[in-house]
């Protein structure tokens, strides 16, 4: 397991482009021996940050000039419409044409989405990529899908997620048969919508290791390998995870810096709450996979900095290198197969 | 606004029953010097705990004796018609009859949601309560609801949580025009689903002060006063964020027991640390209202101690004192009348 990979990265994207995207892209080279990227963007911005970053030209860098950005603000159809030299859609066709193993983009999500869908074209029996991330766990990790990409699922699309989830994990993670929740709500009345009944009823048929309802605290708990949930309650769960974070983070500095007493304390506790901060650190998950499509597609946080983005690079470099397309095309064929 | 309350008590209810409960009553009518407790259950039980409590007996405690339990597997239903003697049912009838200002239990939350509802009816235009309850934030507090009664909510439906949530708060925390955001999804493509778009239209005509869409993060960020969503949205928020401060919790012990270091750090950091949990502690924040209903019923966590059990006692209580179900009943009806 170890080909060459080539990564297309929009350095356009993300809150602060090509200063973040190509040293991440850097420091990616310099860890994967075999690899190549293709650097999409302006072509001034890129070589402006090539040459600060002192580095002498290597033979694995190739810049490719696209004259156009896909903002924030742009309607996803708008981006792939009117923008057809935006550095996001080229980045995505040079794994369309196979000059590309996969393709980053820190941009846009609604965007690159409806790029990505357009251009590569979705798996046979998928209508929509889902968007899976992983997240920490008390025991490890665990697969969360879809994230956004889809509101107003239907059963049938829980399912399509189970199954590419549990590839991706199976892949990725090494695991055989790898658990499979379904997010639910523990109330006896009410025990959720109709939606997720039907869901599951379908996932005790499919053939997965389909282990159940999962409610919201077994995310974090590891209940499950792979947790399934349409892209609304996915959304909110995984934000409303990034503000909590974000608010206890404030709260302990606050503690910490309150009078000089716990200034002190903060002093002696540094490393140790400097190594709680390394484990909980969302910039290490960062890189989210759109599941679905004929080719890889990593989106990574906006807001990435240089150590979070290369995250998302070595996470679209692994998925290339483990063939996910090709898995995931195979087992959507015998799921579909065996309905 | 300091008239006498009276609370109804399911002393029953609960992981550990009386045990909790009635030295969490104890210790609200030893702070509330007017009020009244009237203790449902087993009455030998009950007055075990009263004995043990070694507290002189109080005019002020009334024992009511119910020879059922209404179980965590009672389905709802179930416990509505078969357990008419419930310490449950017969705490929500005390409210029923005048006897009681608010009932609280801390029972099987299906159960509670509908014995309240056919035992005490709920207001014009409502036909199931939400469940509303106060998380922190980093500016203060916010109220979500709905937090796991109503499923498959249609966008007049979360009006009426927006309509209630905003007297609620209004009520409690004395705010003129309390802000109300409805929970979305932030990607451009795919903003929110269908019910959530109508009723932020529905929302923006309301004369709320409504705030537009709030994100998973804007929760704990503190972007409203009041967040308005699903039951099953929230349900999964609520849940997903007590299972992530658990496991946070668990890592930042692990890091401190880790070795003599960091154990000698933990020693010194204590007080920091200890300032930083009861900031964070959710015992502090029990106690969710079941709104919409012609009667104040509190719904608390099932594994509350003492301390927690009694600060859902002080929720009822206060709810009582200000007159909710008045307030709520005249605020539904002038929104019926605009609509």
């Amino acid at each position: 397991v170890s080909t060459a990979v080539t990564l297309a990265i929009d350095c356009m994207g993300g809150d602060r482009g090509p200063s973040v995207t190509v040293p991440a892209a850097l420091d990616f080279l310099g860890k994967n021996a075999g690899a190549k990227v293709i650097l999409v963007g302006a072509r001034d911005a890129i070589d402006a940050q090539l040459g600060a970053h002192a580095r002498v030209r290597d033979d694995r860098i190739e810049v490719r000039h696209s004259a156009e950005v896909v903002s924030m603000d742009d309607s996803p159809v708008t981006a792939y419409r009117r923008k057809k030299d935006s550095s996001m859609r080229v980045a995505i066709e040079c794994v369309k044409e196979g000059l590309a193993s996969a393709c980053v983009s820190a941009g846009n999500t609604g965007a690159l989405m409806v790029i990505a869908t357009r251009v590569l074209e979705t798996l046979p029996g998928i209508e929509r990529p889902a968007i899976a991330s992983v997240l920490p766990t008390i025991t490890g990790s665990t697969y969360m899908l879809d994230l956004g990409a889809n509101v107003d699922c239907k059963p049938e699309h829980l399912v399509q997620f189970a199954v590419m989830g549990a590839t991706l994990v199976a892949a990725t993670e090494h695991k055989d048969r790898p658990t499979v929740g379904l997010l639910n709500i523990g109330e006896e009345a009410i025990k959720g919508n109709e939606v997720v009944k039907q869901a599951a009823e379908l996932l005790r048929a499919s053939g997965l290791n389909f282990i159940g309802n999962v409610e919201g605290d077994g995310i974090y708990k590891g209940a499950a390998d792979v947790v399934v949930c349409d892209g609304f309650v996915g959304n909110v769960a995984l934000k409303t995870s990034e503000g909590l974070v974000e608010m206890l983070a404030t709260f302990l500095r606050q503690e910490f810096t309150r009078n000089l007493l716990t200034k002190l304390a903060a002093l002696v506790a540094r490393p140790v709450i400097s190594a709680f901060r390394r484990r909980v650190d969302y910039r290490r998950y960062n890189g989210a996979t759109l599941l679905g499509l004929r080719g890889i597609v990593v989106k990574s946080h906006g807001s990435a900095d240089r150590f979070s983005f290369q995250r998302a690079l070595e996470r679209a470099a692994e998925e290339a290198r483990l063939g996910l397309v090709a898995r995931l095309a195979e087992r959507l064929t015998a799921s579909e197969a065996a309905a």
